[in-house]
């Protein structure tokens, strides 16, 4: 249960629920509700009581912070019947908090010390806001603060071992395989039969995600090495049907499975972007490490950066335009050089809104690879949405770098 | 109201709940509750009956796919005690979908044109699942495919207009004044008689988010015009308190206030990254038009690229480092020159989580814009988490280039 106005009015991007779904979900825990409420004592109330009736463990993020609109422990202690009293181990460490940064401390930072009597406190090492942890009736309530990295900090490290403890929750396994390159209906009529024959306990779904399908297997049991072994053998049954659409596994990314593979051939990779505008590089430089494998990158959104960075010729801009397959492998095969790294990728086209023409229209988009062997380039036909756009040519192209180092090797 | 296991899991990010709430807000409809349920029938059936209750109009997103996971119009007709049958506007359009690409049409895609028999038809022009409408004792119930682009397009071509005129809403409006450089609490105690003085039916809430607080005023009435001045004579008279803080207002995002700030100066920017790996540009990249005082970047992860492609000294590099002052600042005139650019602006630090060192622990970073006039470094402390450190850096680096305009104008 997420609390404010702002997530439900849209003002910022609730990123803690999936997180947390996914940690829940790791062990064993199944999420079956989310529900977000605004900052309004009543609404919480009412929320806090129905998901009671429905579920065994409540986790609240949110409206923990010094302001006055942040009301959950107010609301947490009418709830529960109780009052707020300040706490001295949590004191002593804003205290802290505040004097190690040089901060003056204000009268608001002291009342986040104070916390319902009934409940046990979860020491935030990350930030301000104490967690609090509620036992009633065999039923645990949470309360956590929105800040994402104290929320994860807090959850790592107090309670999801906490929850361990109380619930010994039941198994839940899950294998998840990821397909590149093939829709969601094709895929589902080419696995039917397989997926028709699957046991009860067993279930698929299909996970589709800007060019990529992901297809998860969630088996249910209470042994844990026999769930394993039915997911395994299972994940080969239907691998005999989707290998060649398959990219990795859980939690593979694109970029670390390229990262992986560069760094077992001891390669490297520089990007060339244009209508990217950088989103490749920041995709592969997301991921830790990946200094030992990406050298760089040019953004070369002006034509006079392609010809004097990168080395496309005048001619091929004059005649075959920016977005064309002579410019793209130019910038893929310039910026390896530049760079002097194994694989150089490219990307050029028209990322919209505006700038499309009858010939090359809104979503007109070239990729290039460059190897040690040869340069191989792809047109792509996109949409009109330019953030559509940018985050599928970014897929793509390092899609088209996989399959470059799977041919090299 | 989201359904799919895949939400409550953590495999997908929602971004559409965040949209409909911005949207439905601006009509004047308020949010009070998000539901995410699973695939699961019964769960479906209980969250709709429970809604129904509490709000006048429920739009549901998902579980309108092609494949056997996807239950929502099964679970519409148990709720509404109808039927499905084959909507043939529905079927025309889907066939039609897939004539033009070329791609063959399967049972499962046919069956996407099957509706409950008691609803109104939104026609889907962007994909596959149509849109549906239903009415119940004065009350509106929505569903929408879970595709963002396709949900966005029918919601704002179908769906927007008709709640408008189905319900004919009570006004609200919001005002957002945008801050930067300013902590939550400390802003806080800036502004608190302020912020006790409002009317009660203006609401005050403080939005933090990555190194910014943005704070939003709420106003409800039945007088438009007259909102709009309260709305505006409040912000002025909370100007007065944080003026020095403030870069935006309302939708304003920090690359929009500098794309008009450059534009309006017939200025150009470039960027040199080394910690955020290609983010700065890909957020100054994100907005349309921004080719216009963008020319391009050099993402130099590593040092030779500093030193070949920007030209910062190996003297340099060897005596302070790559995370240094000096590094960085001769990162910024060398990407500036490089690209004959107004400003050009340069990050370099230790994003983590490994690479630390004593001296130069994880969070470290340097920042720093060249302008005509002079060139500018800070250093900045952030902290241990590589995600947070690269968001972070870019928003500190943008404000670093827009006190450098302002300072140049």
């Amino acid at each position: 249960m997420t609390i404010g106005d702002e997530i439900l009015f849209g003002q910022i991007t609730d990123t803690n629920t999936q997180w947390i779904g996914t940690e829940l979900t790791n062990i064993g825990i199944r999420p079956v509700r989310k529900t977000s409420v605004g900052d309004n004592a009543e609404e919480i109330l009412a929320a806090l009581g129905e998901a009671l009736t429905r579920v065994d463990v409540l986790i609240i993020t949110g409206g923990l912070g010094p302001t006055k609109d942040d009301i959950t422990k107010h609301a947490l202690c009418t709830f529960f019947g109780t009052e707020l009293e300040i706490n001295e181990s949590a004191l002593a460490l804003i205290t802290g908090f505040f004097t190690q940064r040089g901060r003056a401390m204000t009268e608001l930072n002291r009342q986040q010390a104070a916390l319902p009597q009934n409940c046990i406190y979860l020491q935030n090492d990350w930030g301000t806001a104490p967690g609090m942890w509620f036992e009633q009736a065999g039923k645990v309530v949470i309360s956590l603060p929105g800040v994402p990295f104290e929320m994860k900090s807090l959850m790592t490290q107090r309670v999801l071992p906490r929850l361990l403890a109380f619930f010994k929750p039941p198994l839940i396994r899950h294998k998840i395989i990821r397909t590149i390159g093939i829709g969601e209906s094709t895929l589902a009529e080419n696995i039917e039969v397989w997926e028709d024959s699957l046991p009860p306990h067993i279930k698929l779904a299909y996970l589709p995600h800007f060019g990529q399908v992901r297809l998860r297997l969630t088996a249910t049991g209470d042994d844990n090495e026999q769930l394993a072994s039915e997911l395994a053998y299972e994940t080969e049954r239907v691998m005999l049907l989707v290998e060649k659409w398959v990219y990795g596994y859980d939690n593979d990314e694109l970029e670390t499975v390229i990262g992986k593979l560069l760094m077992a051939e001891h390669a490297t990779v520089s990007t060339a972007e244009s209508c990217t505008g950088g989103f490749v590089a920041h995709k592969i430089t997301s991921i830790p490490g990946s200094s030992r494998y990406f050298t760089g990158s040019v953004v070369a959104y002006d034509n006079d950066v392609k010809m004097n960075t990168l080395g496309v010729s005048m001619d091929d801009l004059l005649e075959h335009g920016a977005v064309s397959e002579q410019a793209v492998k130019a910038m893929a095969e310039g910026v390896r050089k530049l760079m002097h790294t194994t694989y150089g990728i490219a990307t050029s086209g028209v990322a919209g809104p505006d700038g499309g023409s009858p010939e090359k229209p809104v979503g007109t988009i070239w990729i290039a690879c460059a190897s040690p062997t040869e340069t191989t380039a792809r047109q792509l036909t996109l949409t009109k949405h330019r953030s559509v756009n940018i985050e599928l040519t970014a897929t793509y192209v390092l899609d088209l770098l996989r399959k470059s180092i799977l041919k090299n090797s």
